[in-house]
């Protein structure tokens, strides 16, 4: 396909859109949310936006997709790189030590988004999807590193399924409670966990 | 006090008003929670509810006072039982494998209150409280774990924030996603690493 067809022009827009519906939970957050102040953020013709989507839950299911589309490619297992690398890397992107403004009021957004997920099927299909590919990702660094020796036999969905709660819990604490810093304990932990048990020493 | 003073009839009438809290918020969830609603879990007269809390604000912060208040006389640490036992109970009362559905319609209310949290700094500081009543309460076993040489001499402060996010993270995954059970593997993976790591094993 070459550049300028309907195709791209479609693409382009949709992702407009997206960063549209990005700026503007960051800004508003999700309770406050509407396809007015979506509109707001979008450079485009306003009527591109009404004519994509019928309402705000359409949109926003559409913006879950885009991130999950997103996150997909940007963990992909990497099978050339070593998979303590890969999972402290994980958790490095997952859970940084500190977190700029904007990527915090938009994990807020998210956390609100999902709190709506126990009554909105839609939206909880999204979250089972993002919490599994996470899950199947560590998943597969695990049994890479148990399969080149380097980690324990340990059982690899469950230590993943033990990570992913570790990584939604302290995502959660992070934005709702007061404490400074729960990351920086946690990160501690994991760290300790990886390394002295999770990883099988080196013969010396 | 001898029962039946003025004071003993308005404890009386707070518990009754936490319970009818407590139902409403099961029955309706956060969002369409109001105070007409709870007074419809009311017993005695619904103007008893309106002269003591102003608006539905006020009776929220009261209700999780009033949790975390039972909460803590409930996980009060015991110096006469074995920590990992202690520990273990601990995951049981917080991550039971099965929930009720009254309990989980609970959480789910619970969850709805904390995504109000990051713009709220009242509940903010009611599940900064709670959040660190549990990571003390594991911190204590930890310490107590390791001083009697059951434990392995992990940080109990990183150790116990590692289980806090465990036990938040696996209960936001258990309201909000289609997997049927995320909490077998997350206890499968807790009993491991207590077994397996933080227990010092026996000499033979």
């Amino acid at each position: 396909m070459t550049a300028g067809t309907p195709a791209d022009e479609t693409t382009d827009t949709e992702t407009a859109i997206m960063e549209a519906t990005y700026r503007a939970l960051q800004k508003h957050g999700y309770a406050d949310l509407s396809i007015s102040n979506i509109a707001d953020e979008f450079e485009m013709s306003k009527s591109l936006l009404y004519y994509h989507y019928e309402d705000k839950d359409e949109l926003l299911v559409a913006f879950l997709d885009h991130i999950i589309g997103r996150f997909s490619e940007d963990i992909a297992v990497d099978a050339w790189t070593d998979p303590e690398v890969q999972l402290r890397s994980f958790f490095d992107r997952l859970l940084p030590t500190t977190l700029a403004t904007d990527r915090r009021e938009f994990q807020v957004a998210l956390f609100e988004l999902r709190a709506q997920a126990p009554h909105h099927e839609t939206y909880r299909e999204r979250f089972t999807t993002t919490d599994r590919l996470i899950r199947e990702t560590i998943a597969e660094y695990i049994t890479a590193g148990i399969e080149e020796n380097d980690f324990r036999d340990v059982d690899p969905d469950e230590t993943a399924q033990l990570f992913l709660s570790v990584i939604n819990g302290g995502m959660l604490e992070r934005v709702t409670t007061d404490d400074s810093d729960p990351i920086e304990d946690l990160r501690g932990a994991l760290d300790d966990y990886v390394s002295r048990y999770l990883t099988v020493a080196e013969p010396i």
